[in-house]
């Protein structure tokens, strides 16, 4: 690869990520060099529909790249960008967000900028830790209680059971107190923002069908355990969100059972009921257990969302001022058939978050093509996977085809690969893998990429260890440190836990099993990769230009004036020479992590050489700019 | 090129493109024979945002294609729909609207079927004229009327000053008995569908200033040569549309005359009056004469759209009895800011049309990208340029560097490009035609596709001729004609005339120029491709399959059960071999017009030989299906 033209929403191209509308932001170009000559750059806005153009100017060289600078007005809430680059021969190429173009390009595709109020800067500075409650650590306390109803119980070294109805009904009894005593768990891993999934009171192992959202289970130790969870960690430095589902309460929630064949309830407003008696109503997916939340409501709106003491409200406020909350079904919330008030319930739940802590995040589950959702009005970020998760499977998995129970009881051979019936997990070179974390993020704003979640695997689906090709977990763990968005490990994956699906990935936590060397080993390279992220501050926030992409290999480089990050990830062993241009620095790298060597020669040139199936990062100086 | 898997909106492969919400429609793919073997072929929808898979049956072969057919329910007013197709070998891939790939799919590239109610079947069917009155024709009646106060008298063979004032003020007095005089010119063409640009009242030559939408100019003949027009029209089997500004009027127009520096008055709402004592004001790009409206006034959708004798419907209904509205900037329309109403005000101008007269069309000028706003809710179609116009001039341009004056009085020479000041025309190879047809349709509707308009040039653009490379204008009007959506023809185009920019292409028809040999060519030329068009319905509404795409050359066929219509569009003179498989019926082709040679070979590959710069098109046999 050649060095191409770059930009994108990091600090060293945007003088101001978080413009207020109308504000002018100063955006950078640089090129390649040699790459012209130019005649002009200019930049292409589309304020309210129409083409606006600004002039950019030379500033000059530095380091083998041309830089070039142009005002832009913020003139919409999302405003969209691109360049245009006139050759002095007449040539025109454009640059967006899915990189240079002879041809006009996408409104999609552009470089935005968004004037909602700006995420806490913390966000982009976490590592987050997703905890399954039932399944993370159970306290002595734990013993106090009776099993509920609907409970299948279950010893903590049980396997799991995949199949219904142990699925949802098998019951460990982690609890928050477990939590609590492991937390110094999550403070030598590094992490520092807790993601617990539903702690309210259900008739599941989930949660997610809570019969009520105004206090915490007493399975899991009540409000006054949550609490104590919370302030523990916030004494440790971690922050904690919780996980809230706007699409669906459970059927046993008392809004439901008021309104459920009682026509005329005070709640019966609050779903979507389908016959005269209130008998049959949507629900999530036809579950009939996840009553489906009709957001024309408006009592439900303040119930839920914008009263004094609503559902949002009352865990964000003190005294459990948790830090945020991953909403769980975003994609579908408000939304059936003709009816989309989807944009409305995000809209609101941003301002109501923001309006009670300013440094609260909110994000919003959306397992599949997230960007019309993603524009900056709602969501902080998403718990998305096509962006990364997938690609990473595609690439660095072979599968065992190992069979597996699903929930009916049948055996499955073909390896899950997030419900998609596709034949199990598809195979992706490095390239594909680039190109589809391109794809998919190239139509969200730079600052709400960097927000979305980055996760190799999570409660929902299968780990990734379990189809993962030899020697490539490193790999794995170290792209999701490394490229932007906010890094995800769901507990139990730093003990080299498996699953096949997204049951049986619900695994209790082996804490006997710290001192047995592989997981000693894999502990060990969370540790590392974990610290890796949080020492290099570029990698929350810094630029990404891909160096070298070809079958077996991807090369990448954060950057920030403070520092570059040079990256190498491949399932081969091939060599990489990247060639003298694309890269300043080479010759004053450091070694960080990896099995991985650096040499610079005098042209510039840059090889690296890689051994077997390999992650690696070096540091570099910063970017110098003219 | 080897033949890929295929499926588009038409209904070789969608059982109805006019299916109601939670109505189940029939979609097909075919595969060549011998591209798979696949285990299996699904859909993947998405609806409320949340996927949903069907499975498709293979139905047999035909003509060497496999066909596959699978239930889709329609549960969103915009309904995306992908393939998947899984091989046997375990490979994946995914088919949508920008063709086939290896790695997973954007949602706004999906195939998509519409549930709102389905555009007149004639809007696919028409070949528009758009007349811009002031130009075309000047009746002995406009001798009676007083030159207004605003107006620079022009005779009718004045050459055009595109310098101001005269760019705006210069008027030529061509008017609505003229046009009358004219239709049977319409007729002989072969054009079915009239679009005038604005007729109102206003202080310019090209009237887009309305100072009354209630009333017809009467320097244009007033009311009743509108009626005249519309009737004369009728009975040619003619229709009529009109020209709207929904997002500006004139700064004469009496709702703003009301409230311009009178506060409180009643239509103030109308308008964004910016100080308390409204003498400052929004207005369409800093245009003071072009004060842009408020669409959250009630009183301004009512009087506009919505109520009994709106300006909307008004013209709609009898007598004049027009057959819709082509709406001036509708891409900014109800949008400013952090507003953006757009949605809104669409939505309510189709419903309106739509309850006044359900065999109207409401066409939208967006000029560049315009998929956001073409889901199907509001346009039928737009009057857009990047999807046909300027990939058309980019490839088949050669600019001749002929100086022209500017607004301001200036030389340049640089060629117009659709204001985008990118160094004049692109460079396009006939494949980055393509791919930009491709791109700006693929997320797009087939059926909102069928409703784009597709001109060379309009009022607003030079003409294509000015700058067309030799020999290149039949390959141009061509494409128009054979490219899914609707052809569009600016009155003079067939007179081979010229202009630089979007001024002086407004040139005063030159009637007495008939019998000018070139004129006389160029005259025959639009006749006998508006004639294959309308003689060849699977132009209008037929499937379109890309056979071959090089540098300098497109092939490609629109097909249908009935017949087939292959298309070879060239800048140069290179044979093309369309290799066995690709196109069936290849042996029975007849010629319907051009200059190529077609030639089929027994084992099924057809070669087509182009002579220079060439257009051809031929008539195959139907798609036979099992």
């Amino acid at each position: 690869m050649t060095a191409f033209p770059h930009h994108d929403g990091s600090p060293l191209y945007v003088s101001n990520d978080a413009p207020t509308l109308g504000e002018q932001v100063t955006v950078r170009l640089r090129v390649p060099e040699g790459y012209g000559p130019l005649r002009a750059v200019r930049t292409r806005s589309n304020p309210d529909h129409e083409p606006e153009w600004t002039d950019a100017v030379r500033l000059g060289v530095a380091d083998g790249w041309e830089w070039w600078e142009a005002p832009l007005t913020v003139r919409n809430p999302r405003h969209g960008y691109r360049f245009a680059l006139v050759h002095e021969d007449g040539r025109v190429e454009w640059l967006n967000q899915t990189g240079i173009h002879t041809i006009e390009t996408l409104d999609a595709d552009d470089f935005a900028l968004v004037s909602y109020p700006a995420p806490p800067a913390w966000l982009h500075e976490a590592v987050m830790y997703q905890v399954f409650p039932d399944r993370f650590a159970r306290s002595a306390e734990a013993d106090t209680h009776e099993t509920p109803d609907w409970a299948i119980p279950a010893a903590w070294d049980d396997p799991v059971d995949p199949v219904n109805p142990g699925r949802s009904q098998q019951f460990y009894g982690g609890d928050l107190p477990g939590v609590i005593e492991h937390l110094d768990h999550l403070v030598e891993l590094g992490v520092n923002l807790l993601y617990l999934t539903p702690v309210f009171p259900a008739a599941s192992n989930h949660r997610y069908d809570a019969s009520r959202f105004d206090v915490i289970d007493p399975l899991l130790g009540g409000d006054e355990a949550y609490l104590r969870l919370i302030e523990a960690a916030h004494e440790r430095g971690i922050r904690v969100i919780g996980d809230l589902t706007s699409n669906h309460s459970g059927d046993r929630h008392e809004w439901f059972q008021a309104a459920y064949r009682h026509p005329g309830a005070a709640t019966e407003s609050f779903y979507y009921f389908t016959d005269a008696e209130n008998t049959t109503y949507e629900s999530w997916l036809g579950v009939s257990s996840l009553p489906k939340f009709d957001w024309s409501s408006d009592e439900l709106r303040e119930r839920f969302i914008t009263g004094e003491d609503s559902i949002v409200a009352r865990w964000l406020k003190p005294p459990y001022s948790i830090d945020g909350w991953r909403i769980d079904v975003a994609n579908m919330t408000g939304r059936l058939g003709a009816v989309d008030l989807n944009a409305e319930v995000r809209q609101l739940l941003r301002e109501t978050v923001e309006s009670i802590n300013p440094d609260a995040i909110l994000l919003g589950e959306s397992t599949n093509d997230a960007a019309t959702d993603l524009q900056g009005d709602g969501w902080h970020g998403a718990m998305t996977y096509p962006s990364f998760t997938r690609p990473v499977w595609g690439w660095l998995s072979e599968p065992t085809g190992e069979p597996y129970l699903t929930y009916d009881g049948k055996t499955e051979t073909e390896p899950w690969f997030f419900t998609q019936p596709i034949g199990g997990i598809p195979r992706y070179t490095a390239r594909e893998f680039a190109e589809a974390v391109t794809r998919f993020t190239a139509g969200i704003p730079w600052r709400v990429r960097l927000g979305n979640m980055q996760p190799l695997d999570t409660h929902d689906t299968g780990r990734f260890a379990t189809n993962a090709a030899p020697g490539t977990i490193p790999v794995a763990v170290g792209l999701s440190m490394t490229l932007p968005g906010v890094p995800v490990v769901f507990a139990g994956d730093e003990f080299g836990l498996t699953g096949a699906d997204g049951e049986s990935s619900r695994t209790p936590i082996p804490w006997g099993s710290v001192a047995e060397p592989e997981v000693a080993e894999r502990l060990d390279l969370y540790r590392d990769l974990i610290g890796l992220r949080r020492e290099h501050p570029v990698l929350a926030t810094g630029g990404l230009r891909w160096l070298h992409i070809d079958d077996d290999t991807v090369v990448f480089v954060r950057e920030s004036a403070e520092e570059s990050v040079l990256v190498l990830a491949t399932r081969g062993d091939v060599d990489v020479e990247l060639a003298p241009g694309l890269l300043a620095g080479g010759d004053a790298a450091t070694d960080l992590v990896g099995d991985a060597t650096l040499a610079a020669a005098t042209d510039g040139a840059v090889l690296l050489t890689p051994d077997g199936p390999a992650f690696a990062a070096w540091q570099l100086p910063g970017v110098r700019t003219p």
